[in-house]
């Protein structure tokens, strides 16, 4: 078998059989077929796709060129969840302690998203003493004991998608449907869960622009898990705003919190309410979604949710100091108030744009080596649909960047800005469910 | 600027501006460009193609990315042939002394093909003791003497298309229309030539399957040439079965002798003359293609075309003996003759299979290490649309394999072979001229 051929059997269109993407992604992993090969690969699979074969295949030996957790030794249903990303998503945050409190079991590895804004392992982090390393015996005797634990993942889960990834990142086929699809399941497959919640978000600041390609990604991924004996269940979540207001680690750490108070974004909370009820209903906790969402109201409303946060930080070396009194989190020795310029309705705010804004503060890494500013960022005051007069408040600036380098920023995040005269339709946080 | 964000703009159907090309070739060349970036780059070229200004663009810097080769020490218009290659394509050795015999001018460079069979480099390397290592100067001089001298590609011509066509050979990128045009536009303007005939093969044989695809090569090569100010001409030759009847290193060469003696298979004398007489008209040597024509008739029977190929050789310290009397060539120990099966007309001569059959028997190089037995291929005794019984002879094959080697690629041969019972039509050689 040469690696030519089955780039050029691709290219034209054919299927690849399950022994050619064995062949390349055993190659590929143990460094025999160069990267100049698979990204020519990447690049045919881009233009001509995949079948659900094909794709279920290649997420297969992905899961599978490295290390497979085993969670049995957690007892029940371990459910995880997954966001194809979007700026502002502090979900993990406030749907894992809500799940956990009602008795849901999550032993979620993240991976270090090189996004415009931190990644949830980043976020964590902002909490003074937290630690996101931990062994797997470490993290299944966490998850025994209070429920939930989220670590970085190790060094030797999913090499395959690693280096995939890397070299999709520089080579353009990140926007690739099968490849999106295998890269994430593989991960969620490794790392043991035997339930899977996926959070396909669209719009502006997601990968995914749109319904229909939004909806061909969760599809395909609910029939990976299905092909591969998990139950996976996507719903797509809007991502043309911010979701939420805060933008940034500990801003939206601090919004996190706020919301297992009861007091968070409607949009964050109601993204969290339906997806921690499908969570519970998979892991047999609940038997209906209606029971699940009512048992999750009753542990923001009691607190129990708020204090798995809690217990999530001290069991990971965090200062729970921080948790109970926000106040306390670092904050930015600028901060600026942007306000409107017009009278109308709030039109637009472009996620993209108000994400790579927030990087641009500081929130976010430009490459690799760079360090985040935790308390940096964006606050937004209003969202999508809000009327507004001349003057009112937009959102707020975060950022330790001097005025020269964050004046520019606010011109920037101005024109993320769009206005109508005319009344504006809020779309639901929820746009769609997708089952097999 | 980024590389991926111009993988990333031409993926999504984009036009690539003059810098972005440059910066792409300037910086592969330099190597600040990892191969996998330029793969992914071809692949996406593969899918979206590119316009008229990015073709002539991109032939422009990689003609650029080396040495260019001054003529101008040559008086008059320089003119050069170029095949997309094929089977049994002695070409070069038939029409170059002929149009050299006649007045033109040609000063070829070629390249070392990793074809089926041998280039002309290596078919001319079968006559003993000729050198295609000259410098540029003793190229120039010898022009200058005698009107023609056939020489191995300087190293430092072209390094884009060297380490470009390396990537594409094993990346699946070969088969581009724009990436081929580039390609072999960019080497000849390089190598210094006023006026360029491309002889573009179509067929099984040739890279290029269909009357359609084969338009599209031609008309994109010749905008390039126009565009860059050469007088650039091509034909469209019938590549379905081989060219003329000899098929290996001097075997061909034997063919080529016999040619310039006005002996030569019809096909293969028709596209010399057709293309020779356009060479001498771009030459301005003639004034109409009747008048060369005429000429090259003329040359062939007085023996002029002959003996500049007598002067060529000896101007390359090839042993000339060899040229007056072909016999002296090295004959293979086994020459087997292969037999027709049934009565009717030949309806096809598979040409690519007859070229792997022909490197199988050692006439060609499977990879670059490989040594050339230059008395190795196929000769075969019809061609398309003869009359046959059963019994007659097809074709003799030349090898120096043992009989377990060569007795499996002799299935191969007949199996190349499709008969009718009805009377088959002969398609001209010359399928079409294209002009600016």
């Amino acid at each position: 078998m040469r690696m030519v051929d089955l780039i050029i059997k691709k290219r034209d269109g054919h299927e690849l059989t399950n022994e050619e993407i064995k062949f390349w992604i055993d190659g590929y992993v143990k460094g025999e077929i160069p990267d100049y090969q698979s990204s020519a690969m990447n690049m045919a699979i881009f233009f001509r796709g995949m079948n659900k074969r094909e794709i279920a295949t290649l997420t297969d030996y992905m899961e599978h060129s490295g290390e497979v957790i085993d969670l049995s030794a957690i007892s029940g249903i371990k459910v995880d969840k997954h966001s194809t990303g979007g700026v502002g998503d502090k979900t993990s945050l406030v749907l894992g302690p809500m799940v956990a409190a009602v008795g849901g079991k999550l032993a979620k590895m993240s991976g270090r998203g090189l996004g415009h804004t931190g990644g949830t392992l980043d976020k964590l982090e902002s909490i003074p003493g937290l630690s996101i390393s931990k062994t797997k015996e470490e993290m299944i005797e966490q998850v025994n004991d209070i429920g939930i634990a989220i670590i970085g993942q190790t060094s030797s889960l999913v090499p395959a998608d690693k280096k995939l990834y890397a070299l999709r990142d520089v080579t353009g086929t990140v926007e690739s449907i099968p490849l999106i699809a295998a890269s994430v399941m593989s991960k969620k497959l490794a790392s043991g869960t035997n339930a899977i919640l996926l959070d396909v978000t669209v719009g502006e600041g997601a990968f995914m622009k749109n319904m229909d390609s939004a909806r061909e990604l969760a599809k395909t991924m609910v029939e990976i898990g299905d092909s591969l004996n998990r139950d996976t269940v996507a719903v797509l979540s809007d991502m043309s705003e911010p979701l939420g207001l805060a933008v940034g680690n500990n801003l939206e750490v601090k919004e996190a919190i706020a919301s297992l108070h009861g007091k968070g974004p409607e949009d964050l909370m109601e993204l969290c309410y339906t997806s921690g009820s499908i969570m519970l209903v998979q892991a047999k906790v609940c038997k209906t979604l209606e029971e699940a969402r009512a048992k999750l109201h009753e542990a923001v409303e009691n607190g129990k949710a708020f204090e798995k946060l809690v217990q999530m930080v001290a069991a990971q070396g965090g200062d729970v100091s921080y948790i109970k009194n926000p106040e306390k989190f670092e904050m930015s020795k600028n901060i600026v108030e942007i306000r409107c310029e017009e009278d109308g309705y709030i039109k637009a705010i472009n996620a993209l744009e108000i994400g790579i804004s927030a990087m641009k503060l500081g929130a976010g890494r430009e490459t690799l080596e760079d360090v985040i500013d935790m308390s940096a960022g964006i606050v937004l005051d209003k969202k999508i649909g809000a009327k507004v007069n001349k003057g009112d408040l937009l959102c707020t600036i975060y950022t330790n960047k001097s005025k020269e380098e964050y004046l520019p920023v606010i011109e920037e995040i101005k024109s993320a800005y769009k206005f109508s005269k005319e009344k504006v339709e809020i779309l639901p946080v929820i746009r769609e469910v997708i089952r097999k």
